[in-house]
């Protein structure tokens, strides 16, 4: 197997420079880059030899903490976390925090002790944690606040477009679902959703939800129906809670999307498995977790940063729960 | 906050026998142990403060080896581990290996070189990597051969159950969905589902799956319609193929269970959701982490161990998917 030194001596270049070139660190010119990288593809180089050679070096661990990683959406942030990190060599440690201020103090305490280099962070509720104090480079995923480096979508702008999408599709009695209100993100959509209803000639109600696991979405989908019998759109907070929704729906013997309409958020692989399938704001999911492991890389390598939040777009993503209309853009 | 020195106080013991109790590492008298419980529950002491005493100790790391965690069935076995891991003051590190036997070795170099106490593994394609090398423990997870300490479903009776309860609901035309050759649970299952159908006055057909994939499922179901337009029941190798299948089988017209009966594998928490509700041979897909975790805990403590395999049963959930009949045992 080739060597970091049989790419060096392909490329007429020094070790250190098939190193820099690999891990984006210092200034290499653009011609010699191209080369490292030829002599790379040329031998074959297996960039796991880069993970071994700097190892010795320092620690190359990272935490991660998530809120549960049974959510399908925090298994793909943490997938596209790891498959950044993997490749650069750097190793996750990771815990579930449960939305518990105390678990997650306690998982950063030991990330500090085993001297991580860096924190990726998709929790801390309501921000009474105060990350401020490590001095640790710490990225903020999904959940961001003001003072700190973030990834995260464009939560306000999907609530927006779902009751757009519901409302120009018909749908009069219209119920939102809202998310925990500790929760910045579920509060953006929510909040994104109430600035469309507000201003349209449609009827509408909220019904909280506390949580976004499926036990706590089947038991609200129950008595959502009870409450609300006449309802012909729902915003869920989330796919989970939306595939709840339809299957009580259905269960009741309802028509989707004829009698109701459906529009989830997240795009998780579920929801395009339900039949009918799920109609669903879309969040680049496994796109944050990339774009945060390498926001967190620059930090780690103090590159200059040049925005301190990067928010990705969302869309709509037409399925089977909503009603086709004729596109007027 | 209370210390282990105010529980020790609390109990009259002294602070290693705290330790001994919070650890279950060596022996401790039953009525001593009550006291040091009583005395934690009165002081509302958190264990999180027996990572932090411990942790200067000695490495709290483990290392945990996935195929990939945004697999469902997946995310919740690393749960099991976790929560039994975490409260023991130990801390995960991670790695999805993508059935990629490089990939888990450079994973195994790294946990080796970050000086891990212990490795769960549900990983390692047809025994490609030598475990054996590793003076590390290890528990293997879903994944067994032999030699090694594993914790695993009992997979084959579970396809016997499958092909069993298929029968007797009275499907004459039956597919077996045989998952990849090289996953041992999967073959399990597969010849569990064969020794009933070959002797069972049916007809049935087997039809190849590389991957657990939702991508690979989605694919698949669509081209297995095609090639067994009259088969009248399906046992998927998993419930992420079933859930493919479910969705294709209504989007082609087809009334289920009337038509076709369909039974799943693992129970993960979408199939409750899918309308119909799939029914499937559940593992005890949490319960597998926690015993995973528990073996290797004691592994490390060199505790003596009665079982090198622990094989948890498997059992036929009842939902949708099949057609109800009188209970015959």
């Amino acid at each position: 197997m080739a060597t970091i030194k049989d790419v060096a001596k392909e490329a007429g270049v020094s070790v250190a420079t098939v190193s820099r070139v690999l891990n984006e660190t210092g200034y290499v010119h653009e011609d010699t880059k191209k080369m490292v990288e030829a002599a790379i593809q040329k031998l074959n180089y297996s960039p796991n030899e880069v993970a071994r050679s700097l190892y010795k070096r320092e620690s190359r661990l990272i935490g991660l903490l998530l809120p549960d990683i049974t959510n399908p959406f925090f298994s793909e942030l943490a997938r596209g976390v790891e498959d950044v990190l993997q490749k650069q060599g750097f190793r996750l440690l990771f815990g579930n925090s449960d939305e518990d201020p105390e678990k997650e103090q306690a998982y950063i305490h030991t990330f500090i002790q085993n001297q991580v280099v860096g924190i990726v962070s998709a929790t801390n509720p309501a921000g009474k944690i105060n990350y401020e104090n490590i001095a640790i480079p710490t990225v903020f995923l999904d959940r961001a606040s003001d003072e700190e480096y973030a990834v995260y979508a464009d939560g306000r702008e999907g609530g927006r477009i779902a009751a757009h999408e519901m409302i120009r599709r018909g749908s009069k009695k219209i119920t939102i679902l809202k998310g925990p209100t500790y929760i910045r993100p579920a509060q953006d959509r929510f909040q994104g959703a109430l600035d469309v209803l507000a201003q349209a000639d449609v009827e509408f109600s909220v019904v909280k939800t506390d949580a976004f696991s499926y036990q706590e979405a089947q038991k609200r989908a129950k008595g959502m129906f009870d409450l609300y019998p006449d309802t012909d759109g729902i915003i869920a907070s989330n796919d989970l809670v939306a595939a709840a929704i339809l299957h009580e729906a259905l269960r009741l013997g309802k028509s989707i999307p004829d009698d109701i309409q459906l529009i989830g958020f997240d795009d998780i692989p579920l929801s395009s498995l339900l039949f009918p399938s799920l109609s669903t704001i879309k969040q680049p999911v496994y796109e944050m977790g990339k774009q945060a492991a390498q926001l967190l890389l620059k930090l780690i390598k103090k590159e200059t940063i040049s925005e301190q939040h990067i928010q990705l777009p969302v869309q709509f993503i037409e399925r089977q729960t909503t009603r086709k209309v004729e596109d007027d853009g």
